[in-house]
């Protein structure tokens, strides 16, 4: 098979053209660009669009391997770390152009599975697939997404809109898809991957059973990593009510997502530990494997939770209009006028004479996350 | 240093808010997606736009090596090539973001460099930067560069559009790039890359002694390869005339790029070998080093001129006009009815007995091109 005849192999007949159409696409995969048509994608209200475009990049052996991720997951990962940074700004995900650089010695089913993958994410999140471009690796598998959206001109939710004395939120539990990893890279070191769909299974219950934990336990945090959740609605429901004041996806671990709110804010976000969205199936995994849970709240990242702020006040509405939804919604502390900066409010046992007793202690925290340069 | 702060040092202060601004950008580098506004973009021309997307893809080993280019060069051609799509649409350039994956060894200076060349070319294009990715790589550097830009609203100039009996032209000289990399990979078999800047006329002056050429000749093929021009203002003149049937830009090679044409519109490509646009210098490189020419014009790819077909009346008519703008137009054959193909028309001594002279005879030109999985 030649280049076209891959690229066919894997795209063709994947998204009818009416359901393209719906998207704005007036030409897709096939010639030297694609072409869409945004405002033929709006939902009908007058409101302005402006475009979102983001880029987000999967290299084999740095983010995923074939003993932590099925190539399905990775195609899906791949398209959801995106549509993430899309939630981000509170628009709506629209198109996606993908790159992938293969090795030799990826066979063309697998990297069908992979597109199998990207598909099923793009139908889940309403994506259409306008493009790509394929070339030949000579040793890892990379793959680069970029994608398009729309969002309100002049509503678009920022890092850099947070206020003295802000509520910060987050939408989801944290840690979960590091808890995930490290479960899928501690069975590899035992000899046992999850290279195959029909192993999936079996590595959940080996996990399980080396752990004492539930399959359903082990599954949610090997789902975690391997196909994230990207919070469209959330980020929907927050730009809609027109209260949130600065906005982040926890791609990089809420640390360093916080210091990212709190440099493009200029001020200082305090977090409380007790507050922290901590998930059952995570806590119960790392006292079994003796790792600290808030080592993964806090630097994991790859959560997809969005994390901002807004005035306290708001912050009570938003969070019974989103139990109301169905969508996770903690308050996890505030942010305070001073230097950019992020602290943890810890309660611990502090020795000081005869006061010793549990007490609140703040704790700066480290930009650290997951950074790929860090040395 | 970390990703983020090597980002700032590759991308800061190198478009001011103000260029950016003309180009629509609301939102650039920084936050979780760019926030674009194409209107804003548009000329002033009421005509409604669409919005055209593109990737491409450079892999070191696979398109470049040290040897071959160097950093300033990759950059530059990285967006060149996407540029190059847009072009082929009839469109202009408006956006880019940047993927890249860093193998540990690039020593920050050289991604600085590779960036110095992506802005010198994003600044002679008019092309904003506004986002990007950068990862870690295990070996290999990859580029990947996402570019959007703007078309007038079913203006679009696709490569199905190509009627019975139009005359095929090609915009610029072919070979040139393939030339090109053949005397730096040549070079570089005697042990003399093009490492640094500095050492560029010295490689140019090599080469030229080798082959008893001209300095400036050498020069003007590695320009070809490492430095290609997309021909967006070629683009803007056919998209206005309003008489180009179909178009494509020369990426891949003659042949491949007319195959494409032949079967998306459904004809025949008949090309003129007598017509080809040949270099002058690619010529005589090629006869220094007992190549075929030929064989370069045709399947060499990377010329980034544009290929396309219209009347025979129409070509004529734009001929003058490019001419009078400075642009090269070739009317290199036509096109006929018949199962989607591409022919070229040779002119050589043919035996035939007394009748032995010399004839013109078609031969089938295959659509192999570059093609990064072709065995």
């Amino acid at each position: 098979m030649d280049e076209f005849a891959r690229i066919h192999h894997w795209t063709a007949q994947r998204q009818s053209e009416d359901w393209q159409r719906q998207r704005g696409v007036v030409i897709g995969i096939g010639d030297d660009a694609a072409v869409v048509d945004t405002a033929a994608a709006a939902d009908g209200v007058a409101e302005p669009k402006r475009l979102l475009l983001a880029v987000d990049t999967m290299v084999e052996t740095v983010h995923f391997k074939q003993s932590t991720m099925r190539d399905e997951d990775v195609g899906y990962k791949a398209l959801a770390a995106n549509i993430s940074d899309i939630a981000a700004m509170g628009g709506v995900p629209l198109h996606a152009l993908v790159s992938v650089s293969v090795p030799p010695s990826y066979k063309p089913e697998r990297m069908r599975r992979l597109y199998d993958g990207l598909y099923e994410c793009a139908e889940r999140y309403g994506v259409a697939v306008v493009g790509g471009d394929t070339t030949s690796s000579p040793q890892h598998l990379v793959v680069a997404v970029t994608v398009t959206g729309t969002v309100e001109a002049g509503r678009e939710l920022r890092r850099s809109g947070a206020m003295p004395g802000d509520a910060v939120f987050v939408t989801g539990a944290v840690g979960m898809a590091a808890a995930g990893l490290h479960a899928l890279l501690a069975q590899e070191e035992r000899g046992a991957g999850c290279k195959a769909a029909e192993e999936d299974q079996a590595v959940c219950e080996a996990i399980a059973a080396r752990c004492d934990m539930e399959t359903a336990q082990v599954a949610a945090l090997l789902q975690a990593h391997q196909r994230p959740s990207p919070s469209v609605r959330a980020g929907r429901l927050l730009l809609g009510r027109g209260s949130c004041h600065s906005l982040n996806d926890v791609s990089d671990g809420l640390a360093s997502e916080a210091w990212e709110i709190a440099e493009a804010s200029g001020l200082r976000l305090v977090l409380e530990e007790r507050q922290l969205p901590k998930s059952g199936s995570m806590a119960a995994y790392a006292s079994r494997v003796s790792m600290d849970p808030l080592e993964w709240m806090l630097n994991g990242g790859e959560d997809y939770a969005l994390l901002g702020t807004m005035t306290a006040g708001a912050a009570e509405e938003t969070r019974a209009i989103f139990h109301k939804e169905g969508i996770p919604f903690f308050i996890i502390g505030k942010t305070e006028a001073g230097s950019p900066g992020v602290e943890l409010v810890r309660n611990d046992l502090v020795y000081a004479g005869r006061a010793a007793g549990h007490q609140d202690y703040r704790v700066e925290l480290k930009k650290q996350g997951y950074n790929h340069f860090s040395s």
